[in-house]
């Protein structure tokens, strides 16, 4: 049963996310389709590269993932294929799956094998006429991976914000995304930052101090701000039944301080 | 052919409903997963207890429904499973699946069984190291019910709204929702109003007076409020074509008083 | 494997379509389901209309198109089945199928065989007592189209704007639709009007002139409009990595003016 989730900033109003299903039906009738976001904020790439960068993990081998947060559609960015972690990722050069395959060891391949797109490539709609059909063939068997194109390392590789030491304990992030709930994602990694768990710390996320720690977010009071191990690693800033994003006036972006004593 | 259906308040920006599905074709490549709905208001267990207390009729036996609106995830509420209608239900023990038990005979086993859940459980996200597993598994044939843990008999009976009596011939009951049309679906049903189809009614949400009653949405004035036996069974306030929460100022909550003649 | 695409206008907050769901795989099991989009201004059937009609060519012989915006649902206006490129579409008879019939070489049925439908129909929710079980029976092999009801030829058949030549070389329009980027989709099609891709073109959508004719997105100036040649064939009227409707302060109705020299 062949799997291809779609990642998208194609929104839920449109046709464009239906038609490009259709295009996956008519190639891998068995595929089963699932939709990892279609809010993406339009043109937003880094944005689409954390949803499928936090995303892939849990897909069983050989899933395809689709990602199109495409601003350059038309232009002369290349399509590209991705293997990594036994899966596979399809979407434009512009960084999209870059929080892939600068975290895991990947092939990348230029996507040059027209035969395996749709009759006739617009030049503003390659979800349906380039990543679909490509995906749908990859996750049928139809065609391989190394029919799409040749090895290339020259994929962008964008920076992606890191939190930068500025003190013996201290350290300067930023908000990686708001989730629904206000929950504010930032930059920090568990892994990154181990000590969290064990030491005293303050995070200052806009210009708010917060200094408590807790494990889910029930144990934090009502109407106050604290510090949890989110459920990617992350570090997020959250409030009890609210939104930390709308108590401390901070959104995706927003600088986020972290002292560890 | 398993099917397993998701409600949540997971909203559908995040990659949130993206991951549970992620986990649940890893378990159960054959399933079919169907949305009730990730918009649910953050936190509000009445809401998704309601929208999965109308939707699980019309599903074949053995289904799965997971409902995850949990804003005491990590804490000691309990996951929990339910059997009822021959279909199958997993939660938090906070009423999200009380319109089920309370109203069709049921079992409800406390899920213990920590080997059906993921390797490593997240104090933030049962939705994906414990619902969704336990979900797949118990679809696809995988575990048994009696494997999940044992039965319980003192979970959670939540309050909901009905109508209480006030008059000889007056009640007081208030909006359950509202729907995307504006309509008010009220907490008032025909099964235990009947005379509502055959006798004069006087309804009045918030401040207005509503006196006709209509068998369909298009038999109603514009720009007037009507009364309707809803698709299930509700009574409802509706405009033609209009919003009669915008008409009427009334939302989820207002009170609602009902005179029959 | 039968596909059933669906189009509503009843939002992903509801049980509506989740409901729709559990009908369609109670009879038809093996179904994959599509959503085109449930996001249709409510009542909107042109908004439908469109949709469909922009989405069906993509999808394998065979497929069943359910379209669901019925503002008259449960009074004497009809269900219908079309057949036509080798798929079927079934809603009501009130034009939101008619972007398929207007163009394409039709049969349309009225559906009348009740033993098609669920036991009770309401009168407020055709799509999950008439729609959905039709959908599945016919895609699922279980009826033959022939079996829905005779063939009828007074369906509706709405008038569309189409563009008004005003001039010799002047021609008026409108906005049929906005998409999430703020893209102005007009209803000047490249079939109608070959010679804008050639010779030099004023568009005037609002009170904005737009000379600028570029292949895609990215090609187009910052903050400022061009004219595109879109995915569907329409003329839209873009900005690259910006809203043309909030620029030009135009929405779907708005008059558009194409001269051609």
């Amino acid at each position: 049963m062949p799997i291809i989730t779609l990642t998208t900033d194609f929104g839920l109003s449109d046709h464009f996310v239906g038609v490009m299903k259709g295009v996956i039906f008519s190639i891998a009738p068995k595929a089963s389709i699932v939709d990892i976001s279609h809010l993406v904020t339009p043109f937003e790439t880094a944005e689409a590269a954390f949803l499928i960068g936090e995303s892939y993990r849990f897909f069983p081998k050989k899933t395809v993932h689709v990602v199109v947060v495409d601003p350059g559609v038309g232009t002369a960015r290349r399509p590209i294929l991705v293997e990594a972690a036994g899966q596979y990722f399809i979407g434009p050069d512009n960084g999209v799956l870059s929080m892939v395959y600068t975290k895991t060891p990947s092939k990348v391949r230029e996507i040059t094998n027209t035969r395996l797109f749709l009759g006739n490539v617009s030049q503003t709609f390659h979800g349906r006429d380039i990543f679909a059909p490509v995906a749908a063939r990859i996750a049928s068997g139809k065609a391989r991976p190394t029919q799409a194109g040749k090895l290339i390392d020259d994929y962008l590789r964008p920076h992606f914000d890191k939190p930068e030491r500025t003190g013996t304990r201290c350290w300067a992030g930023s908000v990686l995304k708001v989730d629904r709930f206000g929950n504010l994602i930032t930059n920090f990694h568990i892994e990154d930052f181990p000590h969290v768990r064990t030491r005293p710390i303050v995070m200052i996320p806009g210009v708010s101090r917060v200094e408590l720690l807790v494990n889910n977010y029930a144990e934090g009071p009502s109407n106050e701000a604290a510090v949890i191990v989110g459920s990617s690693g992350y570090l997020e800033v959250v409030v009890n039944q609210g939104s930390a994003a709308r108590l401390l006036g901070c959104g995706a972006g927003s600088p986020v301080e972290l002292s560890i004593y």
